[in-house]
């Protein structure tokens, strides 16, 4: 951030008044600007006992395999994002069902928020979002070409609740990978 | 948003090539500003059986009382968020629980996150964001001067769940109760 986004002044890095964190601030027009982390909202849609996963189509992690997720938008419920998502990637209908994962990603500054989601019908397909959909078994899940470790950790905790027979929900901290 | 703050040109609003939702673009130098939901981190930290709840001292609300809670930083989890705003609005040294509520607030561009949380000590006070702290017992709760439909929704919530023995998390959506 350079330019003050309210008036097009020049923006500075300083302490405000009654802070605690260094903030860009425009002192023509008094703005401070805050920065604050961006939830990614997703799903693990579940077609009889398969799950459906995309192989990205875009960067970052493009042509590795991931769950159905996205940037929430304003004016949206977490919920309302998690569908519209498994749309624009997926073109499937879901309903969304209960919480399954937060994750706290610090070096990102994203919270990832995904749900367990039931396909109101059997249709998918590829997106410019989405190289290649498909609809997997448990032992048909790529392990080795998964986007990202929040996607891993979705998958495994969707997979050991369902063998146990329960719904739960799971937080974590993901830490770096890659670079 | 006026001007782009990469460059200091001004902005327009258009959907995006391969978007499907108005953004302020910058069209002299290609920068995209999207704008997302902010999340609201917060606990119900309690001491023995009373609950430490807050009377704000800055708008919005000011005078009503709450639960500890603001803006996520970047660079921080949930959790440690959670028990940040604690610090700077009450003084208190909270370990953060289980999961309480997360609540979809659609015409405020935000989710709120909030937690139990066990105080480490009985010591709390006053801060520059809150005129007065106190712990209740649930018969003390000021209901009727309680300040967002959040912090009501936590509060119930918290208090059906421990009366049941429980700590469920609650999902939910908060609509607009003023102006």
């Amino acid at each position: 951030m350079n330019f003050c986004s309210n008036c097009g002044s020049p923006v500075i890095v300083r302490v405000p008044d009654g802070d605690f964190v260094p903030r860009h601030v425009c002192d023509a027009c008094g703005t401070i600007h805050y920065r604050n982390p961006k939830i990614v909202v997703g799903c693990v849609p579940i077609w009889e006992d398969r799950i459906l996963i995309c192989k990205r189509g875009i960067e970052p992690r493009l042509g590795f395999w991931t769950i159905c997720g996205g940037f929430m938008e304003n004016g949206e419920t977490l919920e309302e994002g998690a569908a519209r998502e498994a749309r624009e990637e997926a073109q499937v209908d879901v309903e969304i069902g209960s919480l399954l994962v937060v994750a706290n990603i610090r070096h990102a500054e994203q919270v990832h928020v995904f749900f367990r989601a039931r396909m109101r019908t059997p249709e998918f397909g590829v997106t410019h979002e989405s190289l290649d959909v498909k609809l997997v078994t448990e032992s048909e899940i790529p392990w080795s070409d998964i986007a990202f470790p929040s996607t891993e950790f979705a998958l495994r905790h969707f997979l050991a609740d369902r063998r146990a027979g329960v719904e739960a929900h799971h937080i974590g901290e993901m830490h770096r990978r890659f670079g």
